[in-house]
């Protein structure tokens, strides 16, 4: 059961945060907000994001778990205006949720939580350089790797405490050096892996809202990217596998 | 013979206001005005336009039909500043007519009228329910309508004083609802009727200007859309054939 | 050798103007600056363009020719942010050229100045008539001929002082105007040459930028178009041959 208020803002953010990695999610409602855990489907990178009720002008809510086609709700979000509110509504045992807005009253269908993929374990690994940036910082350097190659890497040299990324095209290089002048706070480390642009583009896309993202990195090692949404309400963490260097 | 001037944003909203219909039309000059009616190709839409000869600030004409390439015109207009006057000449029997706009001299040819379907008689039928409606609430409900189906039903609930848009997609369903204190004025009755929103996309860009449609609904019976443009010295009426509704 | 400072706001109008023809060009390094020549692939159109050291913030170099790939410059300045400085640098005889701009590190791999077309000469042709005018005038005219056809004609009227654009369509007829009150200087001749605007887009969008345009149109010749650029630090000629007109 879920009968919870939002404002559309907060409501688009949340959606566009998951859509930049699965086109479908199983959202878990507990008494204190949602949750969801996701993979995408070739394994590659995974989302933990979690919204508590404070980010809610109203909600109650008995355990379940919701089958969210994240596309539709990109289209639904399209509909709302800025600053409304958004209504949400499943009765207990229900499989349609009313979503109420500005005069809309939309059923949605939910999908059936088996036909997703099963939530992932988000694994424990020792990252050593954590240096924490502005989101927009990071988009511009995947924006400008993408221009020469699929492929950036991510790095910090733990001497000159710069945070790096860097990309090699056919005949081009690129590299992007954001040192103490730019950087929030740095744990330096010697680290560096590689990473695919198809995920990365996406995922600055939703980084770049945010004033504060703290990057992990190891050394041919996934990288955990993590910030919060929703006025502090609300948090995620990316976490990507890395590509292998070619030598 | 037309010899007529007019300014651009007046000239704009006519041609766009007949595009949301039909790709050429036959207009209609005399000597108080325009007027044009015209059907769209699969006989599901008509429109009836007027513009009285007070829209132009000069405006001198004896009885004759344009044939007019309304795709064409729509690229014409694309090169018009706004605020800009155009002036009309076609002389007496000719079949160019002279565009004159900002140092631009514009020689179209017109459509040979017999190459264009015949004027449709608007017909005389009593649609019972009859709201007053700002264009940009009817073309909100129509954009959130399309997003789930390709169909939206239009209806009045006399009871209750409201006037609703609803559709029905495969497993969604969204239903908006405009009570009395969004509608203008209301002449309700309990009618619903089902329409394709094909039509009703297009048609709903252009009311989306107008701060007053009228739309008179029955039950499965055509919607009629009426509405002022260029400042009350133009009028339209779009009529629209239903749909059946299927069980 | 190459060691130079550019504010990116000049270095992103240079590449434009070139791009408007070509997708790669030789450029030669000099001591007082830098120029290309450059023609088309289907030998219909040249520009030569000269961007001299006073448009550098510094600028310190000896000979060399550096082969450009125009598209690949493209995408690297919409990295670019406004007002910011970019350092190019070239080793001697090196064929990497580094480009760095608001903490980016761009190593451009230069093409093989022996696979790009050899320099055109530009001819030296009389050309009577010649009008200066804003380029958005002309591009004005430009927009709108294409609307209705692929060809343009420009001319001098000499007896009133009036300088054409006129195209001709399948049934369609337009001609702009530019007489004393728009054009800033004339130097009259009865001329026209026809010519195609494939090629005249592209330049009227950069021309566009220009406040002062030279056009040199003669009969049945080539029509060069020259302007500065980059504060009067920069000069391109455009030279564009004609089309035969069909009778």
């Amino acid at each position: 059961m879920l009968k919870a208020a939002i404002d559309t803002d907060t409501f688009r953010e949340t959606i566009d945060v998951i859509a930049a990695l699965v086109t479908e999610c199983r959202m878990h409602i507990g008494e204190d907000g949602l949750k969801t855990r996701a993979v995408d489907t070739a394994n590659v990178a995974m989302i933990s994001l979690d919204l508590s009720k404070e980010a809610f002008s109203s909600f109650v809510a008995t355990e379940c778990d919701l089958g969210i086609d994240i596309a539709k709700m990109k289209s639904i979000i399209g509909m709302m205006g800025k600053g409304d509110e958004l209504t949400l509504e499943l009765p207990e045992g229900g499989n349609k949720m009313e979503m109420v807005f500005s005069g809309y009253q939309y059923s949605v269908t939910l999908l059936d939580g088996n036909t997703i993929r099963k939530d992932p374990q988000l694994p424990n690994i020792d990252l050593p350089a954590k240096i924490r940036i502005s989101g927009a910082a990071i988009n511009d350097g995947i924006k400008a790797a993408s221009v020469i190659s699929d492929k950036i890497a991510l790095g910090v040299d733990a001497a000159s405490g710069i945070f790096y990324m860097e990309a090699e095209g056919d005949s081009d290089h690129i590299r992007l050096e954001r040192g103490s002048d730019i950087l929030i706070s740095l744990e330096p480390s010697d680290v560096r892996s590689l990473f695919s642009l198809d995920y990365l583009r996406d995922m600055g896309k939703v980084m770049a809202r945010a004033d504060v993202v703290e990057v992990q990195i190891g050394n041919d090692h996934p990288v955990r990217v993590s910030f919060d949404f929703a006025d502090g309400h609300g948090h995620v963490d990316f976490l990507l596998a890395p590509r292998i260097e070619a030598d």
